[in-house]
Protein backbone atom coordinates (compact mmCIF):
# COMPACT_ATOMS: atom_id res chain seq x y z
CA UNK A 1 0.00 0.00 0.00
CA UNK A 2 3.05 2.07 0.28
CA UNK A 3 5.43 3.93 -1.74
CA UNK A 4 6.87 2.25 -4.52
CA UNK A 5 10.13 1.20 -4.15
CA UNK A 6 11.96 2.75 -6.99
CA UNK A 7 10.26 5.76 -5.49
CA UNK A 8 11.36 5.64 -2.02
CA UNK A 9 15.14 4.79 -3.12
CA UNK A 10 15.00 7.76 -5.48
CA UNK A 11 13.50 10.29 -2.12
CA UNK A 12 16.56 8.61 -0.77
CA UNK A 13 18.74 8.91 -3.14
CA UNK A 14 18.18 12.61 -2.97
CA UNK A 15 19.14 12.88 0.55
CA UNK A 16 22.72 13.17 -0.65
CA UNK A 17 22.29 16.08 -2.00
CA UNK A 18 23.53 19.25 1.18
CA UNK A 19 20.69 20.68 2.56
CA UNK A 20 17.78 17.98 1.61
CA UNK A 21 16.07 16.55 4.29
CA UNK A 22 13.15 14.09 3.84
CA UNK A 23 10.28 16.12 3.11
CA UNK A 24 12.22 18.21 0.53
CA UNK A 25 13.42 15.10 -1.12
CA UNK A 26 9.75 13.71 -1.28
CA UNK A 27 8.78 17.71 -3.06
CA UNK A 28 11.81 16.94 -5.47
CA UNK A 29 11.07 13.21 -6.58
CA UNK A 30 7.34 14.23 -7.06
CA UNK A 31 8.40 17.08 -9.04
CA UNK A 32 10.93 14.97 -11.00
CA UNK A 33 8.45 12.14 -11.85
CA UNK A 34 5.24 14.56 -12.54
CA UNK A 35 6.81 17.48 -14.12
CA UNK A 36 10.43 17.24 -15.06
CA UNK A 37 10.91 13.63 -16.63
CA UNK A 38 13.43 15.29 -19.35
CA UNK A 39 15.44 17.38 -16.18
CA UNK A 40 15.53 13.96 -14.52
CA UNK A 41 16.76 12.18 -17.12
CA UNK A 42 19.29 14.99 -17.73
CA UNK A 43 20.61 15.06 -14.52
CA UNK A 44 20.75 11.14 -14.31
CA UNK A 45 23.21 11.80 -17.52
CA UNK A 46 25.16 14.43 -16.47
CA UNK A 47 25.74 12.52 -12.57
CA UNK A 48 27.14 9.79 -14.62
CA UNK A 49 29.23 11.97 -16.81
CA UNK A 50 30.61 13.85 -14.33
CA UNK A 51 31.65 11.11 -11.87
CA UNK A 52 33.45 9.94 -15.16
CA UNK A 53 35.27 12.98 -16.46
CA UNK A 54 36.28 15.04 -13.14
CA UNK A 55 39.27 14.47 -11.51
CA UNK A 56 41.80 16.52 -9.54
CA UNK A 57 44.06 19.00 -11.00
CA UNK A 58 47.96 17.10 -10.11
CA UNK A 59 48.85 20.51 -9.41
CA UNK A 60 46.11 23.21 -7.99
CA UNK A 61 43.78 20.31 -6.78
CA UNK A 62 40.74 21.88 -8.71
CA UNK A 63 37.89 19.39 -10.40
CA UNK A 64 39.10 19.21 -13.87
CA UNK A 65 38.69 16.89 -17.26
CA UNK A 66 42.43 16.54 -17.84
CA UNK A 67 45.51 15.65 -15.84
CA UNK A 68 46.67 19.89 -15.16
CA UNK A 69 43.87 21.99 -15.44
CA UNK A 70 43.91 25.03 -18.17
CA UNK A 71 44.87 27.59 -15.33
CA UNK A 72 47.48 25.78 -14.07
CA UNK A 73 48.71 25.50 -17.95
CA UNK A 74 48.32 28.93 -19.13
CA UNK A 75 51.78 31.16 -19.58
CA UNK A 76 49.59 34.37 -18.59
CA UNK A 77 49.49 33.16 -15.09
CA UNK A 78 52.33 34.79 -12.66
CA UNK A 79 53.92 31.64 -10.95
CA UNK A 80 55.91 32.72 -8.07
CA UNK A 81 51.80 33.61 -6.63
CA UNK A 82 50.48 31.02 -5.06
CA UNK A 83 46.66 31.11 -3.91
CA UNK A 84 45.53 28.98 -1.24
CA UNK A 85 41.55 28.66 -1.19
CA UNK A 86 39.04 26.07 0.51
CA UNK A 87 37.06 25.60 -2.40
CA UNK A 88 36.76 25.85 -6.40
CA UNK A 89 33.78 28.69 -5.74
CA UNK A 90 36.49 30.89 -3.92
CA UNK A 91 38.84 30.39 -6.65
CA UNK A 92 36.01 31.67 -9.00
CA UNK A 93 35.36 34.44 -6.90
CA UNK A 94 38.89 35.53 -6.99
CA UNK A 95 38.73 35.35 -10.44
CA UNK A 96 35.91 37.73 -10.72
CA UNK A 97 37.98 40.30 -9.14
CA UNK A 98 40.32 40.47 -12.21
CA UNK A 99 42.80 41.93 -9.32
CA UNK A 100 44.89 38.21 -8.87
CA UNK A 101 47.12 36.58 -11.89
CA UNK A 102 49.31 34.14 -9.89
CA UNK A 103 48.02 30.71 -9.47
CA UNK A 104 45.75 28.74 -6.94
CA UNK A 105 46.10 25.62 -4.80
CA UNK A 106 42.61 24.40 -3.55
CA UNK A 107 42.25 22.73 -0.72
CA UNK A 108 38.84 21.20 -1.18
CA UNK A 109 37.88 21.62 2.32
CA UNK A 110 39.38 23.32 5.56
CA UNK A 111 40.26 22.19 8.52
CA UNK A 112 36.86 21.62 10.52
CA UNK A 113 37.16 19.45 14.12
CA UNK A 114 33.63 19.22 14.66
CA UNK A 115 33.49 17.44 11.44
CA UNK A 116 36.02 15.42 12.39
CA UNK A 117 38.42 16.94 9.23
CA UNK A 118 41.68 17.20 10.47
CA UNK A 119 44.95 18.70 8.68
CA UNK A 120 45.42 14.84 7.87
CA UNK A 121 42.44 14.71 6.08
CA UNK A 122 43.40 18.00 3.29
CA UNK A 123 46.90 15.78 2.10
CA UNK A 124 48.54 19.51 3.16
CA UNK A 125 51.87 17.34 1.58
CA UNK A 126 50.58 17.84 -2.11
CA UNK A 127 49.90 21.92 -1.21
CA UNK A 128 53.66 21.96 0.63
CA UNK A 129 55.24 20.60 -2.16
CA UNK A 130 53.24 22.65 -4.84
CA UNK A 131 54.94 25.79 -2.70
CA UNK A 132 58.18 24.10 -2.57
CA UNK A 133 58.69 23.98 -6.20
CA UNK A 134 61.44 26.59 -6.39
CA UNK A 135 59.81 28.58 -8.10
CA UNK A 136 56.53 29.90 -5.53
CA UNK A 137 57.84 32.74 -3.99
CA UNK A 138 54.69 33.91 -2.02
CA UNK A 139 52.03 31.94 -0.72
CA UNK A 140 48.75 34.03 -0.08
CA UNK A 141 46.26 32.14 2.25
CA UNK A 142 42.87 33.35 1.41
CA UNK A 143 40.77 30.96 3.10
CA UNK A 144 37.96 32.14 4.44
CA UNK A 145 37.68 34.32 7.71
CA UNK A 146 35.35 31.55 9.93
CA UNK A 147 36.64 29.93 12.81
CA UNK A 148 37.26 27.15 10.45
CA UNK A 149 39.09 28.92 8.03
CA UNK A 150 41.06 30.86 10.78
CA UNK A 151 42.40 27.65 12.05
CA UNK A 152 43.31 26.21 8.67
CA UNK A 153 44.66 29.53 7.82
CA UNK A 154 47.02 29.44 11.28
CA UNK A 155 47.96 25.60 10.18
CA UNK A 156 49.05 26.56 6.81
CA UNK A 157 50.62 29.13 7.29
CA UNK A 158 53.17 27.74 10.50
CA UNK A 159 53.72 24.76 8.19
CA UNK A 160 54.52 27.22 4.75
CA UNK A 161 56.77 28.87 7.23
CA UNK A 162 58.80 26.49 8.96
CA UNK A 163 60.03 25.42 5.27
CA UNK A 164 61.20 29.13 4.82
CA UNK A 165 58.18 30.24 2.34
CA UNK A 166 57.16 33.55 2.89
CA UNK A 167 53.04 33.45 3.63
CA UNK A 168 50.58 36.24 3.56
CA UNK A 169 46.74 36.78 4.44
CA UNK A 170 43.93 38.59 2.43
CA UNK A 171 43.33 41.62 4.58
CA UNK A 172 39.88 41.86 6.61
CA UNK A 173 38.11 45.00 7.49
CA UNK A 174 34.94 47.08 6.79
CA UNK A 175 33.58 46.08 3.49
CA UNK A 176 34.34 48.34 0.24
CA UNK A 177 30.78 50.90 0.39
CA UNK A 178 30.48 49.56 4.17
CA UNK A 179 29.08 51.67 7.15
CA UNK A 180 30.55 51.95 10.22
CA UNK A 181 26.78 51.94 11.93
CA UNK A 182 25.98 48.68 10.47
CA UNK A 183 29.29 46.63 10.20
CA UNK A 184 29.56 44.13 13.22
CA UNK A 185 31.65 44.88 16.31
CA UNK A 186 33.83 41.82 15.52
CA UNK A 187 34.74 43.02 12.30
CA UNK A 188 35.22 46.86 13.58
CA UNK A 189 37.37 46.07 15.99
CA UNK A 190 39.82 43.93 13.75
CA UNK A 191 39.94 46.73 11.49
CA UNK A 192 40.98 48.93 13.85
CA UNK A 193 43.38 46.44 15.70
CA UNK A 194 44.68 45.84 11.76
CA UNK A 195 44.54 49.64 11.03
CA UNK A 196 47.19 50.58 8.14
CA UNK A 197 49.69 53.68 8.00
CA UNK A 198 48.57 55.86 5.41
CA UNK A 199 51.37 57.67 3.07
CA UNK A 200 51.47 61.27 3.25
CA UNK B 1 40.31 28.56 -17.54
CA UNK B 2 36.47 27.95 -16.69
CA UNK B 3 34.87 25.47 -15.35
CA UNK B 4 35.29 22.01 -17.12
CA UNK B 5 32.14 21.51 -19.72
CA UNK B 6 30.38 18.13 -17.47
CA UNK B 7 30.82 19.79 -14.11
CA UNK B 8 29.06 22.80 -15.53
CA UNK B 9 26.33 20.51 -17.28
CA UNK B 10 26.02 18.89 -14.22
CA UNK B 11 25.16 22.25 -12.08
CA UNK B 12 22.98 23.03 -14.57
CA UNK B 13 21.20 19.82 -14.45
CA UNK B 14 20.95 20.11 -10.58
CA UNK B 15 19.03 23.29 -11.71
CA UNK B 16 15.37 21.34 -12.42
CA UNK B 17 15.48 20.23 -8.84
CA UNK B 18 12.43 22.69 -7.25
CA UNK B 19 13.92 25.29 -5.24
CA UNK B 20 17.30 24.91 -6.32
CA UNK B 21 19.27 28.37 -7.64
CA UNK B 22 22.95 28.79 -9.63
CA UNK B 23 24.12 28.89 -5.90
CA UNK B 24 22.79 25.73 -4.52
CA UNK B 25 23.24 23.41 -7.41
CA UNK B 26 27.11 24.89 -7.37
CA UNK B 27 27.39 23.64 -3.59
CA UNK B 28 25.39 20.70 -4.22
CA UNK B 29 27.84 19.68 -7.73
CA UNK B 30 30.93 20.14 -5.62
CA UNK B 31 29.55 19.07 -2.17
CA UNK B 32 28.45 15.59 -4.41
CA UNK B 33 32.16 15.66 -6.57
CA UNK B 34 34.31 15.95 -3.76
CA UNK B 35 32.33 14.25 -0.61
CA UNK B 36 29.92 11.65 -1.61
CA UNK B 37 30.69 10.22 -5.30
CA UNK B 38 29.00 7.15 -3.84
CA UNK B 39 25.73 8.85 -2.99
CA UNK B 40 26.01 10.49 -6.39
CA UNK B 41 25.97 7.30 -8.31
CA UNK B 42 23.08 5.86 -6.70
CA UNK B 43 21.22 8.98 -7.19
CA UNK B 44 21.60 8.63 -10.92
CA UNK B 45 21.18 4.87 -10.83
CA UNK B 46 18.12 5.79 -8.48
CA UNK B 47 16.74 8.50 -10.95
CA UNK B 48 17.03 5.95 -13.94
CA UNK B 49 15.37 3.23 -12.15
CA UNK B 50 12.29 5.50 -10.96
CA UNK B 51 11.70 6.61 -14.90
CA UNK B 52 11.88 3.75 -16.08
CA UNK B 53 9.77 2.15 -13.30
CA UNK B 54 7.01 4.49 -12.19
CA UNK B 55 3.95 5.21 -14.08
CA UNK B 56 0.50 6.95 -12.98
CA UNK B 57 -2.29 4.05 -11.69
CA UNK B 58 -5.23 3.89 -13.88
CA UNK B 59 -7.49 3.90 -11.26
CA UNK B 60 -6.18 6.64 -8.92
CA UNK B 61 -3.63 8.54 -10.86
CA UNK B 62 -0.59 7.89 -8.17
CA UNK B 63 2.64 7.32 -9.44
CA UNK B 64 3.00 3.03 -9.29
CA UNK B 65 4.98 0.31 -10.47
CA UNK B 66 1.92 -1.25 -11.55
CA UNK B 67 -1.17 -0.75 -13.57
CA UNK B 68 -3.59 -0.25 -11.02
CA UNK B 69 -1.35 0.46 -7.23
CA UNK B 70 -1.97 -1.93 -4.36
CA UNK B 71 -4.55 0.82 -2.61
CA UNK B 72 -7.27 0.25 -5.49
CA UNK B 73 -6.81 -3.18 -5.89
CA UNK B 74 -7.39 -3.63 -1.87
CA UNK B 75 -10.18 -5.13 -0.95
CA UNK B 76 -10.23 -3.92 2.71
CA UNK B 77 -11.23 -0.14 0.96
CA UNK B 78 -14.42 1.36 0.86
CA UNK B 79 -15.11 1.68 -2.78
CA UNK B 80 -18.21 4.19 -2.30
CA UNK B 81 -16.06 6.55 -0.77
CA UNK B 82 -13.49 8.92 -3.37
CA UNK B 83 -10.71 11.68 -1.98
CA UNK B 84 -9.92 14.05 -4.11
CA UNK B 85 -6.56 15.09 -3.15
CA UNK B 86 -3.24 17.04 -5.15
CA UNK B 87 -0.41 15.46 -4.79
CA UNK B 88 0.49 11.77 -3.31
CA UNK B 89 2.04 13.11 -0.10
CA UNK B 90 -1.31 14.49 0.57
CA UNK B 91 -2.52 11.33 0.34
CA UNK B 92 0.19 10.07 2.66
CA UNK B 93 -0.73 12.40 5.32
CA UNK B 94 -4.83 11.38 5.22
CA UNK B 95 -3.28 7.86 5.16
CA UNK B 96 -1.29 8.74 8.37
CA UNK B 97 -4.74 9.67 10.29
CA UNK B 98 -6.06 6.51 10.20
CA UNK B 99 -9.27 7.79 9.69
CA UNK B 100 -9.70 7.28 6.34
CA UNK B 101 -10.74 4.08 4.50
CA UNK B 102 -12.31 4.87 1.08
CA UNK B 103 -10.15 5.08 -2.26
CA UNK B 104 -8.28 8.45 -3.72
CA UNK B 105 -8.37 9.77 -6.57
CA UNK B 106 -4.88 11.80 -6.98
CA UNK B 107 -4.85 15.22 -9.13
CA UNK B 108 -1.57 15.89 -10.02
CA UNK B 109 -1.88 19.00 -9.35
CA UNK B 110 -4.07 22.13 -8.75
CA UNK B 111 -5.80 24.68 -11.15
CA UNK B 112 -3.17 27.55 -11.31
CA UNK B 113 -3.90 30.23 -13.29
CA UNK B 114 -0.51 32.47 -12.25
CA UNK B 115 1.24 29.53 -13.32
CA UNK B 116 -0.77 28.65 -16.61
CA UNK B 117 -2.26 25.57 -15.37
CA UNK B 118 -6.05 25.50 -16.28
CA UNK B 119 -8.72 22.54 -15.88
CA UNK B 120 -7.97 21.31 -19.16
CA UNK B 121 -3.92 20.61 -17.85
CA UNK B 122 -5.82 18.31 -15.07
CA UNK B 123 -7.18 15.66 -17.06
CA UNK B 124 -10.01 15.69 -15.16
CA UNK B 125 -11.91 13.77 -17.39
CA UNK B 126 -10.42 10.95 -15.73
CA UNK B 127 -11.54 11.80 -12.30
CA UNK B 128 -15.08 12.09 -13.87
CA UNK B 129 -14.47 8.67 -15.08
CA UNK B 130 -13.58 7.53 -11.72
CA UNK B 131 -16.11 9.07 -10.54
CA UNK B 132 -18.92 7.74 -12.46
CA UNK B 133 -18.40 4.09 -12.17
CA UNK B 134 -21.78 3.58 -10.47
CA UNK B 135 -20.18 2.45 -7.40
CA UNK B 136 -19.17 5.54 -5.90
CA UNK B 137 -21.46 7.76 -4.06
CA UNK B 138 -19.81 10.58 -2.56
CA UNK B 139 -16.70 12.30 -3.65
CA UNK B 140 -14.90 14.10 -0.82
CA UNK B 141 -12.22 17.06 -1.82
CA UNK B 142 -9.31 17.27 0.19
CA UNK B 143 -7.51 20.21 -1.98
CA UNK B 144 -5.62 22.32 0.54
CA UNK B 145 -7.18 25.33 1.64
CA UNK B 146 -5.12 27.55 -0.39
CA UNK B 147 -6.42 30.14 -3.47
CA UNK B 148 -5.46 27.46 -5.83
CA UNK B 149 -6.40 24.55 -3.61
CA UNK B 150 -9.60 26.24 -3.21
CA UNK B 151 -10.37 27.09 -6.69
CA UNK B 152 -9.83 23.87 -7.96
CA UNK B 153 -12.36 22.42 -4.93
CA UNK B 154 -14.65 24.67 -6.48
CA UNK B 155 -14.11 23.67 -10.40
CA UNK B 156 -14.43 20.57 -9.06
CA UNK B 157 -16.96 20.41 -7.46
CA UNK B 158 -19.46 22.21 -9.83
CA UNK B 159 -18.35 19.89 -12.31
CA UNK B 160 -19.10 16.97 -10.31
CA UNK B 161 -22.42 18.12 -9.18
CA UNK B 162 -23.47 18.53 -12.40
CA UNK B 163 -23.29 15.00 -12.89
CA UNK B 164 -25.67 14.06 -10.04
CA UNK B 165 -22.58 12.78 -8.09
CA UNK B 166 -22.63 14.17 -4.05
CA UNK B 167 -19.83 15.91 -3.19
CA UNK B 168 -18.40 17.16 0.54
CA UNK B 169 -15.32 19.14 1.06
CA UNK B 170 -12.92 18.26 4.51
CA UNK B 171 -13.79 21.30 7.13
CA UNK B 172 -11.88 23.75 7.95
CA UNK B 173 -11.48 25.95 11.41
CA UNK B 174 -9.33 25.88 13.94
CA UNK B 175 -6.53 23.32 14.31
CA UNK B 176 -6.68 20.64 17.08
CA UNK B 177 -4.82 21.84 20.22
CA UNK B 178 -5.16 25.29 18.96
CA UNK B 179 -5.61 28.62 20.70
CA UNK B 180 -7.93 30.78 19.63
CA UNK B 181 -4.88 33.86 20.80
CA UNK B 182 -2.21 32.45 18.15
CA UNK B 183 -4.91 31.70 15.07
CA UNK B 184 -4.99 33.63 12.34
CA UNK B 185 -7.80 35.90 11.66
CA UNK B 186 -9.13 34.30 8.59
CA UNK B 187 -9.14 31.07 10.03
CA UNK B 188 -11.10 32.05 12.96
CA UNK B 189 -13.65 34.20 10.63
CA UNK B 190 -14.21 30.79 8.82
CA UNK B 191 -14.11 28.65 11.99
CA UNK B 192 -17.15 31.14 13.28
CA UNK B 193 -18.73 31.06 9.83
CA UNK B 194 -18.83 27.65 9.70
CA UNK B 195 -19.58 26.82 13.24
CA UNK B 196 -21.78 23.06 13.75
CA UNK B 197 -24.84 22.55 16.08
CA UNK B 198 -23.90 20.94 18.87
CA UNK B 199 -26.10 17.47 19.97
CA UNK B 200 -28.04 18.20 23.24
Amino acid sequence: MNTPSSLESLIEALRCLPGVGPKSAQRMAYHLLQHNRTGAQRLADSLQRALGALRHCQRCNTLTESEICARCLSHKRDPKLLCVVETPVDMNMLEQTHAYSGLYYVLMGRVSPLDGIGPGDLHLERLLARACDGVVREVIIATNYTNEGEATAHYLSELLKSRGISVSRIARGVPVGGELEYVDAGTLAQALRERRPLAD
